[in-house]
């Protein structure tokens, strides 16, 4: 399968890489609105720097289309891919609004074209594993989940002001890792934000570095997520899977098995990878895996669109909770 | 300080032994509604087993009073000792009723006599060093709590008859953990509730068996607990904090250091001490070295009874926010 | 079971306690040739300080001896309680020559006293559940032990002086974990002995500080002892069973179970806890109690006389191994 | 860098595939004296399947030899390769008898053509973060050494016939492990070796399964080796380095960091990865980079040839302790 690349900023190069590593695919070209970096990178790989997502959604030997370009751009370049007839891999989220979300939606409806969203987490071996084993019965009865996650560092101010707010943006993937755990959407959201690390500069932006929050399925089952935009011991990525006969974790990733032992610290391990492209790199290839595998095989890509929007609904649902400091039915948002 | 036991059930009894053992208290009496029971232990220990809680109040020969008796009896027995003028430790709850407290609080007020509320993860050996830590600046500022707190068995339908709701009765010490572990009053609870577990005999006596609930301080500290009923591999405690520069947790015990590894597992230690006089039998004993220290220093002893009111207003604010499903303003209730 | 005390040192002064503690015996009397530090242990407990040994050996109200005393004055002991009828426990080791050994078991011998050695380690919970688990099967054959012993600070020089050297004084707890752990005496030792921490004062004194031994069974088993006079991170006591089916690790023990998560670490938990008392607490108790179910049963106490004097006679063996540079066969000593 | 590689069998192959993964090598060509399975790895990746090694040495287009022939086409191989001045990365061990290798020696001498020895295990990220702490004084001075290597099943009895004993073709990975730890080879080697897990076959073979060692350094440090030939828990590969200011252990690696909690365990890991190819993935991508980094800038690679004869210069002198049950001088064998 030979793929184009939209967006060769760090994901993009990131995906990019993968393409090439992957033995089912190639990169056939890729594009930003960045030439030189675009350039730079068609160079390394030997392919087409193209001058226009259009020029790529034309050509022949384009099989598919990995979208990683700014957010406000996915839903037209989804739409573009559908049109084109290609198979499309895009970042998340879709877009930062709900009612661009549909319209996108409808107008892809019944083409028939794959389109998977880019919940790499979905993907960890360690999460997929602690996911698999719950849903095979392992521990019985799911009834509680419990999502940690916390990014290593603040992102520049500059980021924060096209991201779309904590919750659209990094708790996003939790929430679709959520659904994914829960094998389930949740039906109710309460949320909290708040402005810790930076409060000067949150409070500019009207953003929040610090969130808390908990769902719940029709059935009960509940659901944490909790996240911070610094974690100075490394990116923290955790998942706890409580059921009636058992417990799971999805525990973090340290760089080695050393340990360390002195007069200060017995058993202490290196801080955990520094971020998503170090702590996700197998998932970030099986990511590729699936959406070949789905392609070839015909069969709906997963996460799909549908999950891209779900998770913005709980994200919607979240951003209203903490308005009106209530839980909010997802059903008041869908 | 020769103390007396009201109360010799399986908590009463443990505490007997505690007061038995430790180098500055004497068992001094003991009593019991079931006469049989206090008689049993009066003789193991070779002390009186007393006709009435009346004939304690009124011994030359007891120095203090430890309230181990049925939770209704408490406030009681709270205002008996004051009046007596002998300093009291009482297990919690003070009382299900924040009125009954409330009248309470209004008698002792002002009597000087000292009073203890058994909230003894507090005196946790782990639990502290990880709170102490971060109150001495070793995370920076802290951002958040998480508290997990799950049984490991559901106790008899009997039990839940009188204990008041989960959130009285189980969360009151994570309630109280949490404004130990943020060093203030949360100002904001969020309280969802779940029967998961034995839905049939929840639903029949109005209760629950799994719980999440979040907290906020004025500063948007956030705190998160969570609850369960069983927990089959044992009594899990833990705590975390999320601070600016780090973070730490404290950790379950688990009864050796012994690990597994097989054909199925590796690294494999065996499920976590069973329950709370196991897993606490040290913070049990502090429990008891720091009211004798601050009765003998006349300070007043900590977690005080004001302590043990703050807990139970955040369980109503936390019933009243599973209601109306909405955060609710620890200031509506107090 | 009212038992006197020989020695008043450091580990005597710890074993009064704990038979303070112990519900089922008293502390009768206490002895030192320090009159003062035997007199300070009286007056804590309300004992007698009696004037000589013979006093003790004599009293009608002493039932046991503990032998806490310095080791050249053990086999003398162990002879006096036989003598008077009295059952001991007489901290390891017997002695450090193997003649003056054997001539006390000569003596003794038939005398149908309780004879007890104070080897604490087979007591640990953790060495003991592993020893148990093991023998049960859980491993299946049992093929390699490992056993790390490592104090956390050297002592003074004047201990070293009068101590025997580290194979007589320190790894001979380990000979006898080795023995305990295996369920057998090896047949053949080798040995290595460096001087790394202080190698002046090592040179000085004739001694080592770290040293290396392997033995083996009839039947091929392994065994492996690592010991070094120092270790910054705490006490480090660790045994690792290898067998056919599986592997137990006895790990060390911290004193809490806090876990530090910083700039520098992850999962870092606190130096061990620092030395015999505190980390083999358990373990002395657990060592009274053996002690009195033995003699209270009439059955013969373990650790036996025997088990230290096969303790004795392998480190011999890796005294000659060490000088010779080659495998000793263990009936060469014996 | 085009690389050439002979022997297509298991560790063959994967080398292969690491040469194509590899952005500084390509695969030039292949060989086996099993023509099919040579053709079948050569179309896989659309390169030459030569009809002889001499045709792979003569090649134009063939800038180095990767060896992973049977052991005693070796020496052969690497004295081929220098004399096609082609740099050779040649599996261990460099042969069975140290004639060979010293006569192998003697006529690749002053060639200036690169050779490596495939000792895999010094590019571990773990083991290599380890010593790389250690010898930049993180633990202070280096006293003790402790290798534990296990593998997870015995390999088929044909596998044993030709392998040349247990230490000279499993131990002699330690060996080569023990000397890159200490930083200098050691004085002295003492070995036992018992039939434990297939006694039959070992006696009739000839063979040992289970292996312990120990040597010591010119100035007194010790390093402990522990060999197994099977673990049902995994791939079991651990180092551990003690100093005089602290301690390292490089342990062994999970598939995932999954957790797993129930009635009878917590905290239970997977069994590790379950071989070599899987446990010391990144080690064999990064003995690559060694090789092609060293090639490129005209320095000797590391390990080099004759760390290939150190590491069986210490096998020998095992063999000679266990045979004369002593410790065995290096410069005996040497």
């Amino acid at each position: 399968m030979r793929v184009a690349v939209l967006g060769t900023g760090r994901i993009g190069k990131m995906h990019a890489e993968n393409i090439v590593k992957h033995d089912r695919t190639a990169l056939a070209a890729v594009f930003d609105i960045n030439r030189e970096s675009a350039d730079a990178l068609a160079q390394q790989f030997g392919v087409t720097s193209a001058a226009s997502p259009q020029e790529i959604f034309a050509a022949d030997d384009v099989d598919a289309i990995l979208v990683a370009t700014a957010t406000h751009t996915h839903a037209d370049f989804i739409e573009q891919s559908v049109a084109a007839g290609k198979p499309v891999l895009c970042e998340k989220p879709i877009d930062l609004s709900l009612e661009r979300v549909n319209a996108c939606a409808q107008k892809v409806k019944g083409a028939g074209v794959p389109i998977q969203i880019g919940f790499n987490r979905r993907f960890d071996p360690g999460h997929k594993a602690a996911r698999d084993a719950a849903h095979g019965g392992e521990i019985g009865a799911l009834h509680q989940v419990l999502i940690t996650s916390r990014d290593p560092e603040m992102p520049p101010r500059s980021y924060y002001e096209t991201a779309g707010g904590i919750m659209r943006d990094m708790t996003i993937h939790d929430f679709d890792l959520a659904r994914y755990m829960l094998g389930e959407s949740p039906v109710e959201v309460f949320a909290t934000a708040s402005r810790l690390i930076d409060p000067a500069m949150m409070s500019e932006i009207d953003d929040h570095d610090t969130v808390m929050i908990i769902m719940t399925c029709a059935d009960g089952k509940q659901c944490h997520i909790n996240n911070s935009r610094t974690a100075t011991y490394g990116y923290d990525q955790r998942v706890e899977l409580m059921g009636s006969t058992g417990m799971l974790i999805s525990d973090n990733v340290s760089p080695t098995q050393v340990r360390r032992y002195g007069k200060k610290n017995a058993n202490a391990s290196e801080p955990y990878l520094y971020f998503f492209i170090e702590r996700y790199e197998a998932a970030f290839a099986a990511e590729i895996d699936a959406f070949v595998d789905a392609v070839a095989a015909g069969t709906e890509p997963s996460p799909s669109f549908e999950d891209g929007r779900q998770a913005l609904i709980l994200a919607e649902a979240a951003y209203r909770s903490l308005a009106e400091k209530r839980a909010v039915r997802v059903e008041e948002i869908a």
